[in-house]
Formats: structure tokens, sequence, C-alpha cells
């Protein structure tokens, strides 16, 4: 394992974790807070003992797969603990536990919080915690990635253990370009939000900490009852944005440049905007005669499966209150999740409709048992390389579900709060149902579930491999250097 | 596709479900009970047909993959469909739909009931109810195979279609001779069960029903609380014949056929073994304060193990009352299920075996990129296919799971009720938890969500291949011929 390349990437990562808390401090500033003054000093320390860090670059840049991962586990983990701090300084999340809650939810883009009353919190900490879902949605590594060039293919290595979906990186050879066009799209969708919400009367600071969870597709809000007491067209701005984050960035690279015909032709975009629809559609019909008009039963349908198919996880109305069918759809939606390379969580539409064409060649080869069929995806093939790791994802995915429910339910709350809530915290979307519904949140349960869940949202957003490398110890095996045997 | 062949297939198929009748007409006699002239008649009919049509042997025996899809697919709905007929006649079950639920709740050795009486059906009914269990349990093709000597592959492509676990049919090239040993263990087994029940004092009647539904680890009962009445000694009894039944019976074949080494090299059945010891414990300590005595916690917890794990669905205690780790764990239990070519139901050890053991060698392949590792279970490499197939099962398991609890979910009952349901009758177990938990019943569903249960439960029992490729359109492409095209 390349150490000092570790090191670099880990120093790097607290750089701009460092340079980032400007932005609380910023608003710390112009509301007068005094809490603006632990952040000055923690951003001064990060930035300076980052910068001590990777002043040198190391002599070999290399990053195999790996050390991809190692590189991947650790700078999460070490942005969530540094991020941590001013709360816990602060004593605005006095404990520990409750602190690295609240942030890895941050960073992973969950949006489950422990706090029980969000309005409580300084401007200052709540735009951190905001911020924090900004920089998690796309990922500091591929910031870093914009930013820092690296050896052939160490670049790949990073970006695929951080970045969503089995497809990513590979729209274009030059990972770096890609790195940088991405978050360019994404800083760009981000302020048009912004200034669209800010021109439709929403105050600035909500304006952006809206924005913030908007993009990360994290939910955090502002508000104790998220976006429930919003006008009707600033939830319906936030729902049509939300839908926007959740599809492929491909997408987005493709229009900006100017491969109109591809961008159209991405069938797993089409998947996604039909799954919206069909489940808007039989939600309201579920809904009906639960609002005043119309109206209302479309936007509320329309925001929730917004809200939970990207699982972003903020809330117009308390969906546990619904029929049976619509809080079903919503569990089924919560485990799909948005399209690959977006900013959302979940299994990915992708990867289903990967499974699905597989299912079909698997049909056909029980008619016509002598023919082989490749699966193709917007007309390329799919390697049976990525087929394979696909159909171990969803196994891998159930294991660790199965694993987390069993610990949690340990705690003997009833069957719906322990499946939901890992449900919610493995695919990053904050809220589930029963007593970790919309209107709830997650204080109550013990600090041993509090550290499965903040497991869940790390292993979620890094969908499992990078954690599960980290975590197994053979990835270290010869690191330490075994005595020499003497011979007795 | 061979229709000649197919007909033959179904026409046997009914024959034997004829001669099967005979038993509930003996013990009809026995009883002095008037409902068995119905049993009588359909037995002559059924016989008659069966005869009729299957008399002579098709000059084609070949039976493609696709075709033994079709010929199990059908055989079983035939099954089912005549076996219901007695209790829509007698007017003991006087719905169609649930007379079928009941029989394909039977068949498939799910033991979930419409009924909220049981005792006050006719001995006769129960004991045709009791048997339908039986010959789910090993199948009905698999003992046609052992009687009907038939075309090279077609054996294999039969028993493939109707057998359950990925690994079936590998011990012996022979598998018309595999089929007879089959049988005849689980006879002879089966016979040991009535034998030791009835001598420590059990009633013959209830003896031969309860191991009928212990040998196709079914769990239809013949008492309204199931085993919870029955003496101790009885329940450790047929507990430790649930565990048996639910052992991989390869392990028999081989202890029969004096392969002792290999029979205790199978790592499935040790892993089986593990399981159920392991998930006992933890049960124990979480009920431990429910229940008087130690014996008590140790024979209740570990009766609902081998119940829930080999998805028989008998029970002697309320475990729906249980805390939430212990409800949990059977759960869990109920998905797993028991080994591949049992009895039981469940997705199966050895495909959990299989999924682990690949997801070992792809963390491997992250941390040695260039090396390329096969897979192997008891000494055997698993083909890449099998391997792939197994990764499918998974996929198309979910998909069928979600898809049952869409349209149960319209209902609007608690979520716990639709999931359990769901999961208890497509594992075909039997009880699940909440509204059809073991002191409860099927009967209050609509006719919708039981024709949902009906398909699972088949599906189930068939490993869902055989039923997706007969409802699969393309799977009759070409058999009806296409007007020739005149020309305009």
């Amino acid at each position: 394992m390349n150490i000092r390349m570790l090191i670099y990437i880990l120093g790097k990562v607290l750089l701009i974790e460092g340079v980032l808390m400007i932005l609380p401090v910023v608003c710390g500033l112009f509301y007068g807070e005094s809490q603006l003054f632990y952040y000055i000093i923690l951003a001064a320390l990060y930035v300076g003992l980052g910068f001590a860090v990777s002043a040198k670059k190391p002599k070999n840049m290399t990053v195999f797969i790996k050390d991809g991962c190692v590189a991947t586990a650790l700078s999460w983990i070490l942005l969530s603990v540094c991020g941590c701090i001013p709360f816990v300084l602060t004593k605005e999340i006095p404990s520990f536990t409750d602190a690295m809650f609240e942030t890895a939810s941050g960073f992973s883009t969950t949006g489950a919080s422990i706090l029980t009353n969000v309005e409580a919190m300084s401007h200052t900490s709540l735009m951190w915690r905001s911020l924090t879902h900004w920089i998690g949605g796309m990922g500091v590594l591929v910031f870093l990635l914009a930013v820092v060039p690296m050896a052939g293919g160490s670049n790949m290595n990073l970006m695929r253990a951080e970045s969503p979906g089995p497809s990513v990186g590979k729209i274009v050879p030059k990972v770096r370009s890609t790195a940088k066009m991405l978050y360019l799209i994404y800083l760009a969708m981000t302020v048009a939000e912004i200034v669209i919400l800010f021109a439709c009367g929403m105050p600035l600071f909500d304006s952006v900490c809206s924005a913030f969870g908007t993009a990360g597709t994290g939910g955090f809000g502002v508000k104790n009852d998220s976006f429930a007491s919003y006008a009707p067209h600033i939830q319906w701005i936030v729902a049509v944005f939300m839908i926007m984050f959740g599809a492929n960035f491909n997408f987005y690279y493709y229009l900006t440049t100017r491969q109109v015909s591809k961008a159209f032709k991405m069938s797993e975009v089409k998947v996604y905007l039909i799954v919206v629809a069909v489940v808007t559609g039989i939600i309201c019909f579920s809904v009906r005669n639960l609002y005043g008009s119309f109206g209302e039963v479309i936007r509320h349908s329309f925001f929730q499966v917004s809200t939970i198919i990207t699982t972003t996880g903020f809330a117009t109305t308390d969906f546990d209150l619904w029929p049976t069918v619509a809080r079903f759809l919503l569990l089924v939606l919560m485990i799909i999740g948005a399209c690959a390379s977006s900013t959302g969580g979940g299994i990915k539409i992708a990867r289903f409709q990967i499974m699905f064409k597989t299912i079909k060649r698997e049909i056909h080869t029980y008619i016509h048992p002598r023919t082989v069929k490749k699966i193709h995806v917007d007309g390329k093939t799919v390697d049976s390389d990525i087929e394979h790791s696909v159909a171990l994802y969803f196994f891998i995915y159930l294991i660790t579900f199965a694993f987390s429910m069993f610990i949690v339910a340990f705690e003997g709350h009833d069957l719906v709060t322990v499946f939901s809530s890992v449900a919610a915290t493995l695919n990053n979307i904050g809220p589930g149902l029963s007593m970790v519904g919309p209107t709830q949140n997650y204080s109550f349960f013990s600090a041993v579930s509090k550290w499965v869940f903040i497991f869940d949202m790390l292993a979620g957003r890094l969908e499992l491999m990078p954690l599960i490398v980290f975590l197994n110890p053979s990835t270290y095996k010869g690191m330490i250097k075994k005595p020499a045997k003497t011979r007795s």
C-alpha cells in the first residue's frame, strides 16, 4: 500500500474541509453569532495541518484499486470526525456520538437528524450542516481529482470508489476534465436553485441551505416542519430541482458538451422519469381523499415521490399517515433510489435495468438453450464483469441490511421502525416510517444503534465496497513485516 | 413444444392423484364419515381420465428444458385444481378460491390456512389435506420419474424444474434410480416418525397427519392450536424430525449408500445446523423471561426455530408476542429457508453459501486485481453458470416479493402483515406475523390477495423459474402456425 500517497490525500481532504468552513464563518459574521469563533479556529487548524501534511507531493502517486478504497473510506471518516467537532464545541450537539451521527448524515447526504429542535441552532451551524450535504453530494475526492493531477489509472481508482453507480467515469477518458465539468454543472445548478428560490420570496439563508440540501439530495432543512410551511410554489420548485439532481449527471454533461442526441437516448433517465410519473399517479389515487383539493393531492404526492426516490428526505406532509399501499411504494422507492452518477442514494435505477435485462436473457436461455446473448444498455454492451458485480451488489446490500436490522432490533422498537430506519440510513434518505417518520427524529436510539446508522450512512454513500475493503484484514496483509523466523 | 408428451405427463399426474385419494377414503371408512363418497367418485374419475389420456406412450418422449418448465407448472396447477374439488363438494370449504388456496398451500407445503376451525373438518378431508403436504414435499414429477422411464436428458429437465436448490440431481448420473432412492428414504423417515409418535402416545390419526406435515415441511395440523396442547416430549420429537426433513437429502442418500465420509463432508448441512444452534441460542436469551422454566424456554425456542427455518409452520407458542429481535430473526429464517434438495422452502442455505463465497472472491479481486479464482463448495468447483443463476435467483425473488406486496398492500393492512404474509407464502412457511401470526389465519384477505398468495406458494415451491417460463409468451412462439401471407 502506498502510505505516503494516502497521507497526502488525507491532508488535501482536511485542507479542503478547512477552506469550506469559511462559509459558515461568513454566515456567522452576517448574523453576529458567537459560534463563528470555533469555526474560525477549526478552519485555521485544519488548513494548517492539511497543508503541512500534503505540502510535499509523494514521488510515487500511483493508487491501486485497494488503496483507492482505503483512501476513500478514510477520507470520509476524517471528514465526518473533523466536521462534527464544531457541533460539540459550540455545545449545540454536546454528545460526540450525536454530533458524529449528524455530520455523517450530512456528508453522506442522508439527512437523518438527532435534533429535536432545528430552529434552536445558530445560523452558523445550520449553514455548516447544510454545506456538508453539498460537499457529500458530488464527493470530496472527485473535487480533489478536479484540482490535483495524478498518475494514469489512479484517478479512475479514486473516482470509482467514491462515485455512485455501476458505470461512472466512462464518458470521457480524461477523468480530470470530467471531474471539473461535473463540479461546474453541479455548482451552476445549485446557484440557479438559490437564485430562483430567493426570487420567489424565500429568505436568502433558507434559499442557500435548501439548495444545498436539494443539490446533495441530502434533506437537512432549517425548519422543524421541513417544507410543510413554505408556500406551494416554493414546494413545487424544490420538488422539480430534486428530480433534476437525482438524474444521471452524464445527461447534463452531454447537454453542455452539445451531444444532445446522446443525452436524450439515455434510457436510465427515461426509466427514472417514468417511475416517478407512475408512482406519483398511484399515490395520488391512494391519497385522493386526504387533502382538500386535487392540486394539493398532486403537489404532496409529487413532492414526496421526488424527495424519496432521489433519497433527499424533505417532507411537506406526514406521509407516515398515508394508506399502506402509498407507504409501501415509498419504501420501494427508498430502495430503488435515483440514477447512477447522480447525487442520490439507493441501489440506483441503472442496477435494476441491468438486472432486468439479465433476467430476460436468462428466460431466453431456458427457451433457446444454445444461444448466448450479451446485454446492452443504450446500445453499449454490458461487460460480464459489471453484470456480475451488479448481481453481487444486491446481495452485499441485503446482508448489510439484515445485519444492521439485527443489531437495531435489540432495542425492541416495532419492526416497521427497525426496517425503515435501516432503509432510510443505508439508502441515504433520512426520514423513514413509524418512529422515524417525517415528523420524528433519531434522537431516541441507543448509541450502539446510532453507530450502526453512521456505518450504514457512509456505506450507503460509498456503495458498500470501499468500506468493506477498508475493514477487510487481508487488505493490510504484508504491510506489517513479519519478524524473521529464528531456528530453534 | 412436445404437446403429446405434455398431455401424457399430465395424465399420469392425474392418475397418481386419483390413486392417492384412496388414503382419505380408507380414513373415511374407519371413521364412518359420509364425505368419503365424494372422494371415491373423484378418485375413480381421476384414475379413469388419467389412464385414458396417458395409456398410449408418445413416440417422442424428449422433454426440453422449456417443456419441462411448462409440464411442471401445469402439473402443479392441475394437482391443486383437482385436489381442491373434494373440499368444495363436501361443502367443508365452499368457496372455490378458498379451497384452491388451501390445496395450493398443501401441495406447495406452505401450510397457510383459511380455516378458522380446523377441528370442525371431517377426518377424511383432514387426511387428504395433510397428504397433499406429503406429495408436495418430494414432488409428484420426481415420483413419476421414479416409475416411468424416459429419454436421456428428459429426466433431468423435469427433475430440475421441480426439485429445490441449485445443485440437484448431480449425485448420480442415473436420475431414475436417484428418484427412487429419494422416495424410499422419504417414505422410511415418514414411517419412522409415525411409529415413534404413535409409540409416544399420540393418537394414530394425529401421528399420520403430523408426520405428513413434518415430512413435507408443510405445517397443516389437525388442532386449532397447532402443537401447543401436545405433550412436551411430542413437541421435541416433531422438532427434531422437522430439522431432519430440512436437511439436504443427499446426506441421507450418501448414508444409505455407505458413502459416510462424503455425507459428513457436506458443508451445507453443517452450516444449516450451526444456524439453527446460533439462532436458537439468541432467541433463548431474548425470550428468557417469558416462560416458567429454562426447559420451556429452550423447547419453545428450538421448536419455533426448526419450524421456521424448515418452513414447516407448526407452532407451540404465539411467537408474534416475542420481542422484536426474536421476531426479526424468525423473519430472516423464513427467507433463508432450509437446505437445497430437502422438502423445505425459502431461498436455501446452498444459495447463500455460494453468494458468500462469491463476495469473498470479489473482495479478493479488489485486493489482487489480476488473479482469477473459482469458487468451490465441498471440494467441487461451482460452475460460473450456477453462480450466475444463483445471483439472478435472488433478484427474481426480490421482484416477485415486491410485486406481491404491492398488490396485497392495497387492502390496507399494516406493513408487517403485508410483508410477513408474502414472506410466509412465497417461502412456503404458513404463519407469519401480526394479522397472519401463528394463532391467526388467511381467511380475512380479499380474493385478489388470495390468488396472489396461491401464485406465490406455487412459485416458491417450484423456485420461480418454471412458473415464469410458463407465463412468458415467447415460450409459445412458433406453436401457433401463422397463416401464410398472401400477396396483395
